[in-house]
């Protein structure tokens, strides 16, 4: 299966902007969260800051190592399932021409007009096996210098991200007002985020910026909760 | 832009199965990571095993429910892509009906072949509608009910893959040693997950568990070595 989101034409943004919405996303989250826990264990700062840039440091290799193979891994499989179509159409060329006949006539083809079409689909069998890769798995070419542009975005805006909720740390000596700008920083900083990301993919943008601080600020309260009750 | 990956027909598993990979994936890996710099600053495993719960509590609310959002607002692109279409294909025929000639031209459709599959689109505009959403746009009709299912499925694949790396801690009293057994484990885990993800993906089985190993092991040695290096 394809790993990397699917983006279709309308998305206004590009790539590089899913990426870095991909990476971003995480990186306001989860060391968010994981601050909020451990300041909620912790009366130093130290420790605070240590397991968050150890979280952002794996976070980051995990995404961005994990984009860069899935990246790799849809180009191939692309390459692969489209051998596989190749292989049909040159060895059930009959099997592959009912399956375009049964795609039109669901369309609202008649008989005679689908038969047209895989007439001339038959005669160019490189356009014939485009046309199975888009029609009937839905899959479209993906780029394959993609991956490493792709795995530095991903990290480097789940780094940038995840530096917004550790600042106040850095700059408080004190975990328990520390964590009080942490929350108000990160909080403005993920309806920002959401925002901008609700204008880039088309959704409305107010809903996705409550929606996003909010799913910020519900996993640090589990977070901090859960390490309170535990320690 | 839909914000779930895209899966297609020969995909082999089902999004039940995507929405495990898809949490078990990270809730290895990240835990795994966090624990492994935890224990190279914490003499005792208490901060390593709370700082881990905190963050298992944390990654699993963020990515059920980002993944609860994801599939909503799929549903919601998906319905308002296909409005647009309508709206379009109601306002301007003539210029929705040159963009499926283009399509059908560009694999290698003649001219009046064409004609004749856009003429009998014409006649049913939900049809029509359809064919767009599916070949301009490349958009699959997502299930409404999906949300709730994936959110459970990615959020508890996140835990039972965050308890691995985290078991030793909580089964062996000294860090050192327990981050040994932590290492050992998770690492045949990914190794295993990495498998059985490959044989669903198609993906070769033995390098997707190398690759799966390898992520997760780059990514704990630098939260410890980042870890190490500040404290």
């Amino acid at each position: 299966m394809p790993q990397t989101p699917h983006v279709e034409q309308h998305f206004t943004g590009s790539e590089f902007i899913r990426d870095i919405v991909i990476g971003m996303s995480d990186g306001l989250t989860v060391p968010f969260a994981l601050a909020a826990g451990l300041s909620g264990i912790a009366n130093s700062t130290a420790i605070v800051i240590t397991g968050g840039l150890a979280e952002i440091a794996a976070g980051a290799i995990a995404m961005g190592l994990g984009g860069y193979l899935a990246a790799k891994s849809d180009a191939e499989h692309y390459a692969s399932e489209r051998e596989n179509e190749r292989y049909e159409i040159e060895t059930i060329p009959a099997k592959e021409t009912e399956e375009v006949e049964q795609l039109l006539l669901s369309y609202g083809l008649e008989k005679a007009q689908s038969t047209l079409v895989t007439n001339a689909l038959r005669k160019r069998p490189e356009a014939w096996i485009d046309f199975m890769m888009r029609f009937e798995l839905g899959l479209e070419k993906p780029d394959p210098k993609r991956a490493l542009t792709s795995a530095l975005t991903i990290g480097l805006s789940y780094i940038a991200g995840g530096l917004v909720p550790l600042a106040p740390y850095m700059l408080i000596s004190k975990a328990g007002s520390a964590l009080i700008f942490s929350v108000i920083f990160t909080l403005v900083a993920l309806f920002i985020f959401g925002y901008v990301k609700g204008r880039f993919t088309g959704a409305r943008p107010l809903r996705s910026a409550l929606q996003t601080a909010l799913i910020g600020g519900l996993a640090a309260a589990a977070a901090f909760g859960l390490a309170k009750l535990i320690s």
